[in-house]
């Protein structure tokens, strides 16, 4: 049970567009069961499209091709697929009811652009759009499935949930494929590995570990392939049980993405609030909270002080602890979160000010410098950290950082 | 002039980490005049490795290859060069310097998966790398320059800016492409390719026009291939100023991505200040503004109003207000950016109050209802959009949305 995924467009290879929907898309496949074994993305060209197409012909059992549907001249998949499949265009009439509606209801009039997207190859089985103008198309040859769908990611996504997925776990029955991850956080990836070296060695054939790093976190993903006599779910729950024994105090959570959502369910499960008050990350925490659905039972707001003024006026941090400190300081960041968590009335605060260039850095406070405080009824901490010198990197590793402290405060480590 | 990128590794297969590498490649790749042809990610296994260098082998100019040069046992990259290249590891005493210079600085002990990092493959040239513990490495063979990068995307980006760019600026004499970006906002594709018909037919040869949605925003890009007797800067300003004539009322900006950076500049020439106040989009809105490098310039901050008690406490918005015409209105929106100018002294406020989804909806304020406001010395405007249901589209469509209100204002539209 393999699969392939291509995604069109010129603006993924010129690297204006990040393939989002490839990863996505990855992500699903691996849940039902099949081995991604290849990505491509090619331009928007008639010759590279078929050229991909003959290549992966036969080679997988299924095909997800993305991008190229739209309304424009530059759009080309669709007369390239029915080119493909030797087979011609076909208006759907059903099709162009929903588009007609569907424009209807946005206020924008009827054209010949819209009209084109009813159109369809005549040998393929039309997977319905209810998110947009262009349906999705389902093909079959030489013993491969070929799926093409809109770039746009929530249409994308819509039709691999409504129709592709659905479908393809009714077709293959699923191989035994179990993931696991585990996520870390507080040692570099050298030095993990180092402490899992007598784990490594010591796992099952039928399992691999792999190591994912991403901005502080590493992910931990282990994989079980076993069938009936031999339950991937057990061999993995031993492995798992092992790694809590092996590395006890780095491991945050399972199957968890980020701090956000492990920081959202203890709260929840607590009956707990919190707040922010940001400086150098600017939101970035606050974005991250507020990411999670239903983050407003327990998620009151920020103090966003990017100006001092700020951090004085809303958050009562006398000017002379800033003279004297600094902005960028334990006594500054300590009453910040004391300052928001009194007039945001929560349970827990988290305050960072930091550095985050590419100016602003002294000889003693370089850019990557981050002081992070979390207030609670049982008092304040402050902590600080040193990180690199890239603006977008050290927003994103303070508020990580910033919110490793604060999960450590509310689970009382 | 031709390039081709291969990222590696399982987790871009299985969709844990999103390839962000590869379009920051193709995007330098192509300021530098080469056409990346296509871009592939396979797994950390050998044999895909080695089919996927004698594919790409003799068939582009330069083959980037990003990942699997960790510390860690699933990481073979280097180890599969050094077979395809038929050469053997040697110690680069050099870079087991910086390495040990490094993990002493950074606190952590020095062990053999370090040490192992210093090993290279002898008849590469290795690149060094300032920011991490693995090298770069260039091979050349058949006549295709082969670089293998560590899949961090910083680590990345410094090998690339350091030695990769530089040195193929030299060796390439680069062919005559230039881009124009031009951002556009408040027409779906099919409408604004309608707008553009005829603007897209008398379009010269050597021009190509392509339409790149997201999230609302629209580039155009156009890319022109000219030699000295037909300069391609001269041809596309004939074709921007033809644009303008076109569609000048959806024209935002040339060679800008987004409307953070455009804000940023009008609000620095005309020394003006802004503040948010943000309850659906959470801090969105803030961290897009500082995303900007030296926004602190003209940024103060943000109020964070997602529990309603804050709306009242801090902005000020009456009780009553509230109770009568809902958090989602156009009543307390404007009053939440009327607070927020106040109390963070700035020249423009933009407020945002809205259902992200997934819960909250009602019959009249369904999932996807804005409410946003802008407030300046000159008054207070807002504005209401219904997008759709999906929570973190949502929050990025209601994050541009504002800004789009807000550069109106700023810009005197």
């Amino acid at each position: 049970m393999t699969a392939q995924i291509i995604t069109i467009g010129d603006e993924l290879l010129i690297g204006q567009t990040i393939d989002t929907n490839s990863a996505w898309i990855g992500a699903e496949l691996t849940k039902t069961g099949f081995d991604v074994t290849r990505r491509i993305s090619i331009h928007d060209l008639r010759d590279d499209i078929i050229d991909t197409l003959n290549e992966v012909s036969g080679r997988s059992d299924v095909i997800l091709i993305t991008g190229g549907l739209g309304p424009t001249s530059d759009d080309i998949t669709k007369q390239t697929l029915c080119e493909f499949f030797e087979t011609r265009f076909v208006t759907d009439y059903d099709v162009l009811e929903m588009i007609e509606g569907m424009m209807k209801r946005r206020g924008f009039p009827m054209n010949d652009n819209n009209r084109r997207q009813a159109e369809v190859p005549e040998s393929c089985r039309v997977l319905k759009n209810a998110t947009g103008t262009a349906p999705g198309m389902w093909f079959e040859k030489q013993g491969s499935i070929f799926i093409s769908m809109p770039g746009v990611p929530y249409e994308m996504k819509y039709i691999m949930q409504e129709h592709v997925l659905p479908e393809l776990n009714k077709r293959f029955s699923s191989r035994s494929i179990k993931l696991k991850n585990i996520m870390t956080y507080g040692a570099p990836e050298a030095l993990l590995a180092e402490l899992l070296t007598g784990f490594e060695a010591s796992l099952p054939g039928e399992i691999k570990l792999a190591y994912l790093p991403s901005s502080g976190i590493i992910k931990l993903r282990l994989t079980a392939k076993g069938d009936k006599t031999n339950l991937p779910d057990e061999m993995l729950q031993q492995q798992v049980e092992k790694l809590y024994r092996t590395i006890p105090e780095l491991i945050i959570a399972e199957d968890e993405e980020n701090f956000e959502t492990v920081i959202g369910k203890l709260l929840r499960e607590k009956g707990l609030s919190v707040c922010t008050s940001e400086s150098c990350t600017g939101g970035r925490i606050a974005h991250m909270l507020t990411s999670v659905p239903g983050s407003s039972a327990y998620y009151h707001g920020s103090v966003i002080a990017y100006d001092n003024k700020v951090k004085t006026s809303l958050l009562g941090v006398p000017q002379n602890v800033i003279d004297r400190y600094g902005a960028v300081s334990s006594e500054t960041v300590a009453l910040m979160a004391e300052g928001a968590r009194k007039i945001l009335q929560t349970d827990f605060s988290v305050a960072t000010s930091g550095i985050a260039g590419p100016d602003g850095g002294t000889e003693t406070k370089p850019v990557g410098t981050l002081w992070t405080a979390v207030s609670s009824a049982s008092g304040t901490i402050t902590q600080t950290y040193r990180f690199g010198t890239e603006r977008s990197v050290n927003i994103l590793r303070f508020s990580t950082a910033s919110l490793h402290l604060l999960w450590k405060q509310i689970s009382g480590l």
